[in-house]
């Protein structure tokens, strides 16, 4: 199962996401009960659909699935439970601005006393784990930066603090706050490049389909990350544990 | 045209938003190419959709008017661009956590000079007037208190921070957290409190269609406060100019 999937590319990428075997299994009964959400950037806008409900009665499943998303940077999130109760609230990704600009926060694993690192600025609405964590980058970083600093001082600094984080348990982090893509693995992410011509277009998990738009352009890069390789026939990069990588334009910097 | 329209209740009321007039109208050169958006709550949740296309072209339009929606607090807005392009990120209303709770602001009106007011700790991600103002008061009360205080003494702020604004310009305005809806008339707003049976629930408007579902308790309470009066044979309360109302579970509170 796919809990992660994010995306990281040089123009605004007609991608469609399917729920298909999401809806088919996301009974009350099954792993996937805990809901889904999913942001995609629009310039400096930000959307974002959430569904706590199990996705077979899914009504915003059934809209994204036929929905065309332009977007350069995508997170989504397929949650299961393990701190906080099924709710709107609890569900991810989050949002929040810093700096004047939507940052937007996915998280998988659990972490252990998370709960007690104080907070200054922001606080979370939910009671998960991971809006806590999310909370505590963001006063991290605005405590340190009166205002956004340069990227790689960022990735910096954001690398430092997923490491921090992970010492905790379990992170599997996507963040962004609209241009760049940063991901921490702490056990399990995985990373590919694709370059126009994009080839086989379609990227199959058990829970979802990503199919790309057949029209590029020479100059199209994109980069898929997901808590495990979705295709079989490519090369895709495995993350070693507690690693870092950050995306932007589909490239790494850092 | 209206162009805020809210809801308060004292129940999750089931309210299915119809935005007919205004996709049938929403072309290129009409007077609402400048989007919508709306956000509801779901306890502590948020869901916002916002939609800074031609109407007419609008995928979202479609998906909300065929999605019934369960909610004690709504917040929509119907935008013409007056400052400020139009885009995603300037498209009302507009989110920000204070307190642990995510507040949701919508505006009608222009404020000269409102840029020239600094922020703190709130920034604006787009380039209204409107969201500067938010970002504006929530810095007012970030600064005057560390945690939420009594209801009361919140609505009072909040009255006092809106007609300070208002001398700006024009300022008519809904905000909420998610339980009270504050509501500020500089030049236009208008109320009615239903309560069951609640009779004709069809509330119409050249641009949308507010129905509400024809199973009530007889203990339901829904207010709604629009732009100008949605219904004719009804007895609305228009509000004087610079006045204030804030509702709660559809009943005034103050």
């Amino acid at each position: 199962m796919c809990e992660l999937l994010g995306m990281s590319a040089n123009t605004p990428t007609d991608i469609c996401f399917s729920f298909a075997g999401l809806m088919r299994r996301g009974g009350g009964t099954g792993p996937h009960r805990d809901g889904w959400g999913i942001a995609f950037y629009d310039g400096r806008g930000c959307r974002a659909f959430h569904d706590p409900c199990p996705s077979v009665q899914s009504e915003i499943a059934h809209f994204i699935r036929g929905y065309s998303i332009k977007s350069r940077v995508v997170v989504c999130h397929i949650r299961k439970a393990n701190r906080g109760r099924i709710s709107l609230e609890n569900t991810h990704p989050f949002t929040r601005e810093l700096w004047g600009r939507n940052w937007t926060f996915a998280h998988n694993g659990q972490l252990r006393g998370i709960k007690r690192r104080p907070l200054d600025y922001y606080r979370p609405v939910g009671t998960t784990d991971s809006e806590h964590a999310f909370c505590w980058i963001l006063d991290r970083l605005r405590a340190r930066w009166h205002d956004a600093p340069t990227m790689p001082a960022l990735a910096r600094e954001i690398r430092a603090l997923a490491a921090d984080l992970a010492e905790l348990g379990v992170f599997n982090m996507l963040l962004t706050e609209g241009r760049a893509l940063f991901c921490h693995c702490g056990t399990k992410l995985a990373w590919i490049t694709r370059r126009s011509p994009f080839g086989p277009a379609t990227l199959v998990d058990e829970d979802l389909t990503v199919d790309f738009a057949q029209e590029t352009t020479p100059h199209d890069v994109v980069t898929v990350v997901a808590t495990h390789p979705l295709t079989a026939n490519e090369t895709w990069t495995v993350m070693d544990r507690n690693s870092f990588v950050a995306f932007r334009d589909g490239e790494p910097v850092g």
